[in-house]
């Protein structure tokens, strides 16, 4: 009977083994395009969040309709950028992939998690903006999306998923660079106890030095 | 005139062979790219299930605000893991796949139709979740949704639309292992009634013991 | 200066008749991208229509919750069906078709705003299905789409946009069972006045007979 | 060290450069898949704007209902037309791009931007069409999208990203006709403050002359 169940064993190891290969070289386009799917179905909920008023007495101008959203709009404006820049991110992550494994899926899929709750976090940033809660909130998700994205550069290092021409760039550049933006989200948490707006001003400065930071980072290095 | 409905017939008959091999080969990217579709909104809109506080008072700390969408917070990240895996499964099923049928297509469509509730029960879930009425009703819902998935992989196998190199190995692990797990959500149903947290419980045993249902199965089965 | 007129018009339209042909040649996969976008997201928001309920009193069972919510499943449902339906049916239209121009896009936008409006008028049809209203929009809603539909096919007939070998074979049956579908869905408006439950029932005729419609018009007309 | 810097800068350029023509040449597809994805997205999405009523009484026709949601369904139909157009607008410029570099990239994130705020600005121009603040709001949406758009041709132009056949013509023809839609939208707010009917009929001309723009334009230029 032994013999049955190791047989049975082979076929399945078989059966693993033909479909790894096929799988994640085959499925590599489906798994981009269910990944820039979840994006931009999240890059476009993120205008729900603008609160249509209920009323609109003649009274009011359209100015101050305006400043009545300011906090939505700004919340709106942000997380857009902040979306559209991860999403070229990420795409510039996977054309460096050679190959996938089910371990960097996992990790994909929780990073896409990460992204599915910014219209949620970004809706409570529009609405308590101005409030250290709502600021820490919206950090923490980008805190742990960022770090799970600093994961799986080096995951992708560690189990050789990468072009080997672009492996050794990844790991010296994308890597650091992500791992600085991870720690601005972690450092903002703190100080937007005491300042929700310096923390605020905190990721804009990622925007503003943001694809230096790479630059920056090497410098200090090799310095 | 019967010789022009006999005619009239083969043409229909014609237009419909041919149509057949070439909407089915061909089309088939397109039926896996709106399924995907479907996957990926639907994964989407689970995170608009998490409540967006209507007032955050200065005296609530994050952790406050947090564990008062604990129930949300644990829902989303359960369904969010529920569908990743059913679309990492889908994939699977759709690349084994040599061809496909009428009947096929419209098991698909019924197996869609409950990925899509999966937002709906998810959120009846993260609200009433310790509750047997909000956690039968999800587990309901994937009881449905294995099911149906179950019967693509048995109709499958009978209607010869595998690759021949993988069809025995589809009926023989992917086949049971499915059926294990619908097997799991339905007796949670019962369980439920008696407590919600053990009916949650069996379900997470099935990511844990998982991808290795197909083996205990396999080993069972030649014992 | 007329000269330089002239040649600036023939430099447009140059442009445009090189468009014409790379843009509904090239683009067309991207135009059945969109469409299968748009069907996808309609058939995913149905799921919306399902109401969560406030609160679930623990004196409430299963089954009462679903029959409280029975209107919004049956919607669901048929909804889900009827969306399937049309959009397998409009794979085939595309697959038909050799090329494309300006007339019959505009056709095609119309023809998803009806699709893009069947989640809402499903929602009317969950809350209020046993009032004439409420039937009413929904079967005006899906005459427009079915009417649309049936112009874009004889329209694509008349200015040779089909394939050669299929063209007679789409005007003889998926012309004429459209508009038999069309039809029945008109009917079903006056039907509904005085019971909407009979109308209701003229809708799932259409699903059972459904893709005999062809077939027996074809009957009738060579007898 | 200074030697590992420059060595260091050198590879980092390097990755740069190769990635640059990699990333624009082979991602190009994405990114259409991707604007394409929102487009597809914000157009499904307005169709939720139009109100689902809490309740019918018998006693209301169904052209009551209708009459009651006119703003609604007039709305719908206005923005679904316009998204739709400038989709096909969108798409006419991409297939005329030769190649992409970051600005445009951050361009048409800019652009994507305003395509997703329509679904709030058409709710609220469904509820509030017949005040000059809700015509206002709808226009500047529309301005800061044309303008967009405009800006995109021009650099594109400039930055020698089209195709070298039809540059010319993009710039002669594609350029102006977008800024005098702009300058449309532009007028229109100023208009919208004496008579938000007259702004709108402004709009709907846009639609009439539409196509002929770009001819009046070129004829005006070289009369």
């Amino acid at each position: 009977m032994n013999d049955r169940l190791a047989e049975a064993r082979e076929a399945r190891d078989r059966y693993r083994g033909v479909r790894h290969r096929d799988e994640w070289g085959l499925e590599f386009s489906r798994i981009v395009a269910f990944s820039d799917g979840v994006f931009a179905i999240a890059i476009t909920l993120l205008a729900l969040t603008i609160e249509v008023p209920k009323d609109l007495p003649a009274s009011k101008s359209v100015g101050d309709v305006l400043w009545d959203r300011r906090g939505d709009l700004i919340a709106y404006g942000v997380s857009f950028a902040v979306l559209g820049r991860l999403w070229l991110t990420h795409h510039r992550f996977f054309s460096s992939l050679e190959r996938f494994d089910g371990a960097l899926m996992g990790l994909n899929i929780l990073y896409l998690a990460w992204v599915a709750m910014v219209p949620v976090t970004s809706d409570v940033l529009g609405d308590f903006g101005e409030q250290s809660t709502g600021v820490i909130l919206y950090a923490a998700n980008l805190l742990g999306l960022t770090t799970t994205f600093a994961i799986s550069i080096y995951y992708s290092y560690r189990a050789r998923l990468f072009k080997p021409q672009v492996a050794e760039m990844e790991r010296r550049f994308a890597g650091p660079s992500t791992t600085v933006i991870a720690a601005v989200f972690a450092l903002s948490i703190p100080v937007a106890i005491v300042s929700p707006e310096v923390a605020t001003a905190m990721w804009l400065s990622i925007f503003l030095v943001g694809w230096r930071a790479g630059d920056i980072f090497a410098r200090l290095r090799y310095r």
